[in-house]
């Protein structure tokens, strides 16, 4: 049995079994898991978070798989975790995993993590964010972070993220498209992956018609400041060139990739690499920090602010009240009041 | 300016302003609403609640217009909740309102609300829930509250349903498939809307082979108990009959439907009152309402207990430890313990 202070050794000396322990201690979520993050926290912060999400068929996890191995060809290490909010009761994410590990297997630079979700999506968007900061505190240079479908799930588990890339593929659909319209406002990047198929250029540009009703995108129509290295791409002379905008705002640029192939993934590499550049030149990396703490600690006090009420109460009556509710006895609200009344904290 | 007295009673006197403000008051989510709740909780728990979902392109807005329809001519009054979880920032939940106004406008017996996301997931799911209630307290016999996809989001939206139908489509690809399969375990009833194209009897199939694999199917193979109208289908002499199992059990049916022309509308609509009488005459109507009101109640708990911490605080305490947090002087489970101490909350 390690302590506390061995566990914390082991996982900052880089081994991996005390990497795998440590998340799953984390996964647990016990008071142990609280010890724990508390003593990794103060060696986070170094990692760079890359979310990546899209609608089924988009082929992301090719694309993460050859991101990863973009990564280690520059000598990098990467920590990938795979989230399925789609599946709350078993299975698809094991398959998934499956076959990523087949592909980066025995790669000591690539630690790979499958979760699916256990009770609530916020619980799955906690635990996510917790793994985070585990990979992180264990020096992984990219931790990517994999999420099925386009919704608001994606969202809350992506605002842990650093750098968003919304993949879309070609033919998956009218009615698919007008969905991803609701993400335009959170993707840091988009990648139009399959770009060998039919249909490749008309989902770029019916990207970029939706980034030109945005409000981004009509801000600055210059190009951005120089200094940066910039990837090419090929654009229209009408449209702003995408990245970091004179009036430091961030237009999305617009990737083509084929996974399968790895072709446009080293771009794809060195617009993440461009967009890290932005948040730390900008305020917006300790904007998205602050908004990240914030968040965790309301999580946090939410939980104890539980575990202190049930502590005051004598044990079942919280139960016992949701039966009375159930039988229409009282109202929620009602009985709400009662009970933080009864635990002496409504004086 | 109507008083909560005249709202309610504008409200349980069937009048269309009185629903239309309360939904408006519950949405807003003030004191207001939650006195307006307590008010109304005593008059729910009457109307059947039916959650519809699956993935974009499977029809879910025809099957629902065409299920409204269905009950209409059973003289039932139908509350439709559209929700579009996938949308949070704007505009779609609006788009397929108006063609759902169009197709039903002018019933006095139908009431139709769309609701997109404002905030968090949890915020959404507990909003829907509160609509629900405002809805069942007017006295709507049928509650149809239809979401996009078939993720953790809608899983959690439909845990305020008592019937949840699961809808397909033949032709949407094998992925999206695979990922239904994780809502195998939500579904009351399996529909297989577009029956009239090419696959539809795959998509069946398949369906009672992912049913195979699942412990419910395995448990009864002889016919229900009697005494139930049970609806015709087609299905073969190897499968255990749908619905309610001689050991309490229910297996789901998989309903073919083609909702452009109403075809097999009438079908799943007899299904649902069989799941209603099933749910009735075992536990598990009262297993739901409990599930219903214990989340309820939890939900209001916590809200109420992050308040009257704040209230114990210097304004902009919280805040102010969240940005300590996030320059990783602190972490955040130390800092939680602090303010709990802090607002005399750790004795």
């Amino acid at each position: 049995m390690m302590t506390l202070t061995e566990l914390v050794s082991s996982l900052l000396a880089g081994h991996r079994r005390g990497l795998a322990r440590a998340i799953s201690q984390v996964e647990d979520d016990g008071p142990e898991a609280h010890a724990l993050l508390a003593a990794l926290y103060p060696h986070t912060g170094r990692g760079h978070v890359v979310g990546v999400t899209g609608a089924p068929g988009t082929g992301k996890s090719t694309l993460v798989n050859a991101l990863a191995r973009a990564y280690r060809a520059q000598g990098l290490t990467v920590g990938i975790i795979a989230v399925d909010p789609t599946s709350p009761f078993s299975g698809g994410a094991l398959l998934g995993d499956r076959v990523r590990m087949r592909d980066l297997a025995g790669d000591p630079g690539v630690f790979i993590r499958s979760m699916a979700t256990r009770g609530s999506l916020g619980g799955l968007a906690r635990a996510t964010a917790d793994v985070i900061l585990v990979l992180d505190a264990a020096g992984f240079d990219r931790i990517l972070v994999e999420t099925v479908g386009v919704g608001q799930a994606e969202v809350e588990i992506a605002s842990a993220a650093h750098t968003t890339i919304v993949v879309e593929a070609p033919g998956l659909g009218d009615e698919v498209q007008a969905i991803k319209a609701g993400v335009l406002e959170i993707a840091d990047l988009f990648v139009v992956n399959k770009a060998d198929r039919e249909g490749a250029d008309h989902a770029v540009l019916a990207l970029q018609m939706m980034q030109g009703l945005a409000p981004a995108a009509v801000r600055g129509l210059a190009p951005a400041a120089a200094g940066h290295h910039r990837p090419e791409r090929g654009r229209g002379a009408d449209h702003a060139e995408p990245g970091a905008q004179p009036d430091g705002a961030w237009l999305p640029p617009i990737i083509k990739t084929v996974a399968t192939r790895g072709e446009g993934v080293a771009a794809l590499r060195d617009w993440i690499q461009l967009h890290g550049a932005y948040l730390r030149a900008t305020d917006q990396l300790a904007r998205r920090e602050s908004a990240r703490a914030a968040s965790a600690l309301d999580h946090i006090l939410c939980d104890r602010l539980r575990s202190i009420l049930l502590a005051r109460l004598p044990e079942g009556q919280v139960s016992a009240c949701a039966e009375t509710i159930a039988r229409r006895d009282v109202d929620p609200y009602t009985a709400a009041a009662q009970l933080l009344s009864q635990a002496g904290l409504l004086q």
